[in-house]
């Protein structure tokens, strides 16, 4: 680990440390940022850690900031990852265009349609270099690794667990695109980033990865607010729970009346998520 | 109760809900937005209501994202408002210039000098005029009111809660303002609102109200974090320690150590100050 690493910031939150680090990034091919929450328990070694996958928009600043995670993970003795949602400075034409294609929406998908593949690396980014990063410069188990997300990041955080198994020992998402494949968003990001061989877009779709591959002997937590806008036209929680009835995948899905969309929704349930986490982890023990 | 007034947004958050609204101020000559979230209770009858005053380039938006209060405020039943720091949009000459002065920057004070007096009235409107407006539209009850707040927001609401005891029955802060006349911020902020009459500030500094009339029968609350950058310049909270020794006002100062001045540092210690002004307010009984 190195001592001398420097946070862009950081502060004291109940008892751990809250810091932002950028560090410049072989897969985005530009800085990237990414939040750390450290508990208190870090000081006296190796913490099991948690990877938060953001949405649409976001940035880094979003969960940390909004999601009132802190709190339990430095009970639990959890460290959390927040990395941003796309490469940044590229300067790819169109690509500040749309909310939901470019900046602010990799997707978590390696794309392979030019200009996109020099740099929406997204998926390798987060399920290789930047667990490496961390691993060799903070005090993180990376045996004790966990995955979560919301939205656009409920999709990758499935995605990066079901096709990383071995990696990645738990996962759980808040209102996630459980089916690319099958929604505009989805539809026009793969399309975008992949093209139009939709046979390519099935290693980022959790509902055909569960097909091809199931997800066995593990529990997938989600939650997804019943008055979520996006319920019915982008997220189809519906077709998650097919997938995993056909394929024998353990669902604990949520439905949680009168809910949104929003931090407000996700900050009323981290806490479960956490401690769903902490149990697969086994945090708390070294 | 006005079962019509339209949110701009509303999301339920731990089972109450958070919402912000906006109406037409007379003090502010302005529209003015206002963060509420009233707590499942609140469904049943009136509850007690405490106010939030935000610090220094704050919005109604910095508290009921970042703060985390939602959680113990649906626990407890409290509600709690938000208002903003400043009128927007009155167009004065020179009002976006500074982060310290104007927009943002409104100080809870009633302005007397021009052009700042026709509007730049924080202190009427968050005493009076917004109270008055909440308690015709919102199940709170005025008889059980408190107040807090963040920095600038601190010294508003310990100003406000001296000046106006019967009104509200319980004041706490985080990182204040302790006194105005003697920091830098304060002092232009009076001194540009207020004109140079010296006198004439002392209505609105924490310490001085305290030397002038006491703070009899109640405690006041106040965190402060050793490695806030702001605590030497600035907020001096041994001021406040002073005065209130010499009056014999009883102060549960708390000293952080290593928090900064962050909403961070705030929502570790929210819990503790909801719990106060809990206590003071009875809240849980009818």
């Amino acid at each position: 680990m190195s001592e001398t690493l420097a946070p862009l910031s950081q502060s004291l939150c109940f008892g751990g440390v809250q810091a932002v680090y950028a560090h410049e990034a072989r897969e985005t091919r530009c800085r990237m940022r990414f939040g750390l929450f450290l508990p208190p328990h870090a000081s006296a070694g190796r913490v099991p850690v948690v990877y938060w996958l953001s949405g649409l928009t976001c940035t880094e600043e979003n969960f940390i900031t909004k999601a009132g995670a802190q709190r339990v993970a430095a009970e639990l003795g959890l460290a959390i990852v927040v990395p941003d949602t796309s490469p940044r400075g590229l300067g790819f034409q169109g690509e500040a265009d749309a909310y939901d294609f470019g900046l602010g929406a990799g997707f978590y998908v390696d794309a392979t349609r030019a200009p996109w593949c020099d740099g929406y690396r997204m998926y390798s980014y987060v399920t290789d270099e930047l667990p490496a990063y961390v691993a060799a410069h903070f005090p993180v188990d990376p045996e004790r690794t966990g995955i979560f997300g919301h939205s656009m990041g409920g999709h990758g955080a499935l995605v990066i667990a079901i096709r990383n198994r071995e990696r990645y020992r738990s996962v759980s998402a808040f209102a996630p695109i459980v089916s690319p494949m099958r929604c505009p968003w989805g539809e026009k990001a793969l399309a975008g980033y992949l093209g139009d061989d939709r046979d390519a877009w099935r290693a980022y779709d959790a509902t055909a990865l569960i097909e091809d591959r199931g997800y066995p002997d593990r529990t997938i937590l989600v939650d997804q607010g019943t008055r979520d806008p996006f319920v019915e036209r982008e997220l189809k929680p519906r077709l998650l729970r097919d997938a995993c009835a056909r394929a024998g995948v353990a669902l604990d899905l949520r439905m949680r009346d009168g809910y949104d969309h929003s931090y407000y929704f996700i900050a009323t349930f981290i806490d479960e998520h956490l401690r769903f986490h902490a149990r697969a982890l086994d945090a708390g023990s070294t």
